[in-house]
């Protein structure tokens, strides 16, 4: 980690210049929790978005990808339903969103950004939301503890705030993440919901570009239960007003500013593993000395979504064929008498054939919280890293009943 | 089903002319089960078999893909060990059990076929092969309820062995299949361990054609896990010995043959499935009106694949939006608005939104120990069917502790 970022310890939005934001128990969950929140920018921003691929993207999806590209002033997140598969009500529904944040917040209704995230299907309760947003129109300004954070979660059992201060020579800026996200963890181009805020004053060019680069190594590289929801979206929104000289193009000004916003949305994704459905591990999948990035993302991916790999995580059982067997299947080719299996810095597998390493030791490695799992393809100069997490009974309870 | 094609009721390998087959205890699993079996033909027969398309094969695999394409005239397998991973010593295990084969029975070494399931990474006890081998050269003969269809079992709770008789004009012939399988199911081109055994007079480029058909239909149309083996494997062998006029070619005698190929296989492929690990329910995805049947196939196993999809079946919940979620993402183009979903007969799903469906009518389908959901993209003329499992604590309870 460079020297010029550190983590922020109790990160809120707020610290963000230009940002306020507050979450309000709307109604659209039966249990009376946070369930709306918004998040409102002083001053127009930039912003840049990336979305779900699934063919079936839901109706905040579809408006955000419009909206994105227009200067931004508010954030707008209910969790509880996630407007997908509602069809052209849905679609009004959002809008509509966007217009009542128009009227209460005085901005221009295409500068809203408006995401939800619950259960697939079902109507947004717009009375709750609309109600939800008066109350929040009162209370935006009041300092709060995080909870636009907590209003976002919906299986999550810990809110996700995350932000690194950046300073340069005698200038210095913010970026603070916010995420929710436990199933339904596969992304694509994109993650379950989460939004950066910065103060840096950056090129919007510059913005997408760290950004795009960002969610490759972070949000697109996590995965739960190879579900890739409705509704993934994650932003990067910027105030610029940090008082930082405008970063733009590809100097040291320009990679600082990229670091920190990998680091940022890294931590983010892996806290979402973390807090995966069900997860009592988070393990690394790395991947090294293959031929491209591609082909070692597509070779971590395999092992990170078997289920047959997690059930041996969450049993502790050092089944390292799994391993081996979800890597012959993924479509990469490699020579199996030349692939190296460790776990942390335990070689189990060279040769074609197991080594003769100590069981106890194996298993000791697997009963930790985190690990890594190193696969060494011998075929280039290439890796890359997936977070997945192990399958446990409580996943399928959650599943199982997630409606009920 | 075809009048001419009629199931076995209580079928055995000894149904079929000219093979012979038995099973023992020969102690490479630990319980004392039977873990070893023999089938032994009385004449040269004509095989095809169809193998795991993982990078990673098992040493028999790797064998066995020579041999089948000599004159057949032994299938010996072992449960309790996969002998995968296991470098050249592994190949020379799966080398010397055809070598002590060809001894016992007087049979050429290159016409036996060696299989293995069970624990990846772990030396075959070769000790225990080989004397259970002569124990089974002394029963070979023997009448017994089926014991090769038992030892050839891992993680399955019962038997698999289906039969049918064709009857076409006054000749006759007989297909029995015996199957194991229960986990790590997700073949491609291949399954887990079957073998079909016929005594029909075919040529070896009829049979391999209705066998290639009719485990696309089957064994490379089912799930349960996503995982597929290092050791899948699927074998067609005939004896010719029913008496039949040979079949070949494209003709009326070749599609009953084909078809009652088809039937076999199915049904063996739905029982893998029944009897998936922790599997309370057996579903069929069944996509219809797409473009080909191969986009069909992707939309369907990628339905039948999702972990929320089936913990949601697990939890007899009507929760439909995973399903379009997981069509949405499975990379086939398709119109939201177009698609129509139902379970059994109910609509649950068109015009881009829910339909008014009664949720109690839903729930007592999903209460069925098997049920249809049926997808219609609405864009041409093909259809495909998967079957798949539910995802239960079972799976997960299995899994986790595989090797303890």
């Amino acid at each position: 980690m460079d020297n010029k970022i550190s983590f922020i310890e109790s990160p809120t939005i707020e610290m963000v210049k230009g940002f306020h934001s507050n979450g309000v128990a709307a109604g659209i969950k039966k249990e009376g929790v946070l369930d709306l929140g918004v998040v409102l920018a002083d001053v127009d921003c930039i912003g840049t978005g990336m979305f779900t691929t699934n063919k079936v993207k839901a109706a905040p999806v579809l408006v955000c990808k419009k909206n994105v590209k227009n200067k931004i002033r508010a954030v707008v997140v209910n969790s509880g339903n996630a407007n997908a598969c509602t069809g052209n009500l849905g679609l009004e529904d959002a809008y509509n969103t966007c217009k009542e944040c128009s009227e209460l917040f005085n901005i221009p209704t295409d500068s809203v950004l408006p995401m939800s995230t619950g259960v697939i299907g079902q109507r947004l309760p717009f009375n709750a939301i609309s109600s939800g947003l008066s109350k929040i129109a009162k209370i935006i300004n009041e300092q709060n503890p995080n909870n636009f954070a907590k209003a976002i979660m919906t299986t999550d059992t810990r809110m996700k705030i995350y932000g690194v201060t950046v300073k340069n020579k005698d200038q210095e800026y913010h970026i603070v993440g916010v995420a929710k996200g436990s199933g339904m963890i596969h992304p694509n181009m994109a993650t379950t919901l989460s939004f950066l805020f910065t103060d840096a004053k950056i090129s919007k060019k510059a913005l997408e570009k760290a950004f795009r680069a960002a969610v490759e190594k972070s949000f697109n590289s996590i995965t739960v239960d190879g579900d890739m929801s409705t509704n993934d979206s994650t932003f990067l929104i910027s105030s610029g007003l940090a008082g930082n000289k405008e970063i733009s193009g590809n100097g040291d000004d320009y990679r600082l500013f990229a670091k920190a916003v990998e680091i940022t949305a890294c931590t983010m994704a892996k806290s979402i593993v973390q807090d995966g459905e069900g997860a009592t591990k988070l393990v690394e999948i790395y991947v090294k000395n293959a031929k491209t990035e591609k082909e070692a993302k597509q070779v971590a991916m395999s092992v990170a979504t078997s289920c047959l790999v997690k059930t041996a995580f969450y049993g502790e059982d050092a089944n390292f064929g799994r391993i081996l067997c979800a890597v012959g299947y993924c479509g990469v080719d490699f020579k199996p008498t030349k692939l190296k299996l460790y776990f942390d810095n335990l070689l189990l597998f060279k040769n074609g054939e197991p080594t003769s390493f100590n069981e106890a030791e194996a298993a000791q490695i697997l009963k930790k919280d985190s690990f890594k799992v190193i696969i060494d393809l011998d075929k280039g100069s290439k890796s890359w890293s997936v977070w997945t997490s192990d399958l446990s009974h409580e996943y399928v309870r959650i599943n199982a009943d997630y409606r009920s």
